[in-house]
């Protein structure tokens, strides 16, 4: 099954490897720099100099992968250490961990020198389906999320699952709320065939991950700087971004990426029902898987405010007195640029924090 | 005389102001924002504000114009000023002063929210004819000059020689030495109507100016990622750059960007001379151009060590154990990846420090 799915520049399986090794050569001379975090080093890095034997003189680059310290302060370590360790124009960063590393690594790649070479191995499902994909670099700046980037397309992706062995339950979990937004934009069908696996466990191989990768590879295609299309990947983000911002904020063990996405998913369904139409049995068969799948978080009426301040920084918008959305007609049938006031977004958060209490019935 | 030599994206005279206008009146709605320094917030705000009055409700947004303040802090205070602001991605930057702000607003621009538009409107001689123009986004990383950046084309820049009038003598001096750099790498026709002009304050007006701007526009046209010709442009500025860095480190009043320069394009000429056959006679006219309009600068032997270590952390350096030049075959026929080994570099600043001595003699 391996490599079907494969577009020019992600790879996966035994080919992928190869791949790997054949792109290395090409960099053995300008130096190669590999940057990881404090468990990618532990249980990944093995793996790959295993594999990649020419890797063994590369310098390693440590940086905190933690979404609090996908910081300034974190990508000017990544810059002083690539200076230190001489690193030139046609240098290459080899990006390998979870989504800070890959938005963070992105980053300091392509700001180096005005811009290094980078390669993206990810080894969380997350960075997988979502943030090793499609060239957008991220940093956050005073705590509001990817503030700070630019766009630049990795010179490759390497997609293996034998990184994922080693991943905890809540983190697939967190990837998985990814590949569930992929499937909604995408179609009925592929929104069915994942209800079918019904468990973020068994997604865990190559080839399903890269049908969902498959998604996103072909609307980056279509839309590279997020002028249209691409904004359908952002369903969910608008309202989860600002949960996951405050869940930094305020919880001692914050909401991962996918958890929060998972929420906003849910309320962006409801308001795609309220605004678009979007079919209320579709709202309720999202709404209940998830809700299977996920725990609960506990949401606060108050807190809608404080969310309200992190929706109008959002990058996403255009008018600095308007909250905008990307959402759904229905399964398969994504929009975007849709305006809706704070009382709709009340609702949706209302519609979420009773669920449990039977919504439907 | 105005406007002549206008291209797509660069403006200058009555013509330019009216350019303006309409250019701001497309992102009234989302918000402008206006980067100046200390100085140009006092000499040159005035004069935008009284010909742009629809700027007079724009956010302004003050950074040093110190090179020595060109660094991630400086960007950071732009990047928090923009989003306290409420900058969303559809603003503009709007940057009115010399190098340092057109470089560092420039990349604090192409990187907010992914990418903000920006606008140059140089201040000073230096920045009209070099920095403003090509998209070359710089910031300094522990005094090693431009070592992060980005490419990216501001939207458009504006040359309007009404900001020359405050600007010091040496200040004129340093966008002089870009000026002939322009002209040596242009032809012998240009480099011989330059030194007719035979002073920096003569040529502080549009035309001129304007004449010098097309070769560099020229350059980059063809070569916008600095994959091959647009290389010539660094001519001087792998010794000038080393020499830069190194009397911002030790001296109390430093040399200018252009300062600089001008001594590595005589150090830089004698090793074109002893590498590629470049005429004496136009090594000799070009020293004495220059030694005639620049100051003296004592360069000690002992210091050709720290000039090296600067010189290998140059961007241009492809190899880590190679020094990189953009040499001249002769005046208008640029040559680059050049290499040449430390020995001849050492003589070349030998070269320089015994021209007044009569090494032509």
């Amino acid at each position: 099954m391996n490599n079907i799915y494969e577009t020019d520049s992600i790879f996966s399986g035994t080919k992928g490897w190869e791949q790997l090794r054949t792109l290395l050569a090409a960099y053995r001379h300008a130096g190669i720099y590999i940057l990881v975090d404090e468990n990618t080093t532990k249980f990944c890095l093995p793996v790959l100099l295993e594999k990649c034997p020419e890797l063994g003189s590369a310098a390693v680059i440590t940086a905190p992968g933690s979404e609090s310290n996908k910081t300034v302060a974190g990508v000017e370590h990544i810059w002083r250490s690539l200076a230190k360790a001489n690193a030139v124009r046609n240098s290459l960063l080899l990006c390998l961990g979870g989504g800070v590393i890959t938005d963070m690594g992105g980053f300091a790649a392509a700001t180096f020198k005005r811009g290094i070479d980078f390669v993206h191995i990810p080894t969380t499902l997350l960075a997988m389906v979502d943030a090793a994909l499609g060239g957008k670099t991220g940093v956050n700046l005073d705590s509001v999320k990817n503030q700070l980037g630019v766009f630049e397309m990795p010179k490759a992706v390497f997609i293996f699952d034998t990184f994922l062995e080693t991943l905890s339950k809540r983190q697939k979990l967190s990837g998985f709320a990814e590949m569930i937004k992929h499937a909604v934009i995408d179609s009925p069908d592929h929104f069915e065939k994942l209800m079918l696996l019904n468990s973020p466990e068994k997604i865990c191989n190559d080839a399903n991950i890269l049908e969902s990768v498959l998604v996103k590879v072909a609307v980056v295609k279509q839309d590279p700087k997020e002028a249209g299309i691409r904004k359908a990947l952002n369903f969910g983000h608008t309202i989860g971004h600002a949960i996951e911002t405050y869940s930094q904020k305020h919880d001692t063990n914050p909401l991962l990426h996918g958890e929060a996405i998972a929420i906003g998913m849910i309320c962006e369904s409801f308001i795609s029902m309220q605004l678009l139409g979007f079919p209320e049995d579709d709202l309720r068969q999202i709404s209940a898987f998830i809700n299977r799948h996920f725990p609960e978080y506990r949401l606060k009426p108050a807190i809608a405010e404080e969310l309200f301040v992190y929706m109008y920084q959002d990058k996403k918008s255009f008018d600095p007195m308007q909250l905008n959305f990307s959402l759904l007609r229905g399964i398969g049938k994504p929009v975007w640029d849709q305006l809706a006031g704070e009382k709709l977004v009340r609702e949706s958060l209302h519609f979420y924090t009773n669920l449990d209490a039977g919504f439907f019935v």
